[in-house]
């Protein structure tokens, strides 16, 4: 069902040094996180319907994603989307 | 400075019922904690480098924002972004 909800497709932005490493710091929580829970890049990308290149990009620090995958990213780690923000949970 | 970063512009896309909730949800718990902060969504929107219409769309939950967006709310608002994820901090 299409909602004419504003979402996005990707493309080069610029971005500032403190905006890369929170991105850097982001992508390493959810690495530490997801091989914590024993998941595989694969085995995350294919629950959650994204591409591994996409989780791969997330955890390099190379993607600013979205709200609703963090939200998905959490659910399916089982952890609050808190943690994957650094935060004591 | 040009980072090869995959980030975003905005189009339509299809979400479903669920993930409309979950933004929706975000919304209203970003407005409660702006007008708690005493923020008109001028004032954060100004203050994080966002458009006005942003801020709007995203406590209408029409927006899917990003991860480097919402730590910045986060941190204008001085809360932890799990606050935003309705977690108790």
């Amino acid at each position: 069902m299409l909602i004419g909800l504003f979402a996005h497709l990707s493309t080069f932005i610029f971005v500032t040094r403190a905006e890369e490493q929170i991105l850097k710091d982001f992508g390493k929580r959810l690495r530490s996180i997801r091989l914590r829970k024993n998941f595989t890049q694969e085995k995350l990308a294919f629950t959650i319907g994204m591409e591994i290149s996409q989780i791969s990009r997330i955890e390099r620090g190379i993607i600013n994603t979205s709200l609703l995958n963090i939200i998905k990213i959490a659910e399916t780690l089982e952890v609050l989307p808190g943690e994957l923000f650094g935060e004591r949970t």
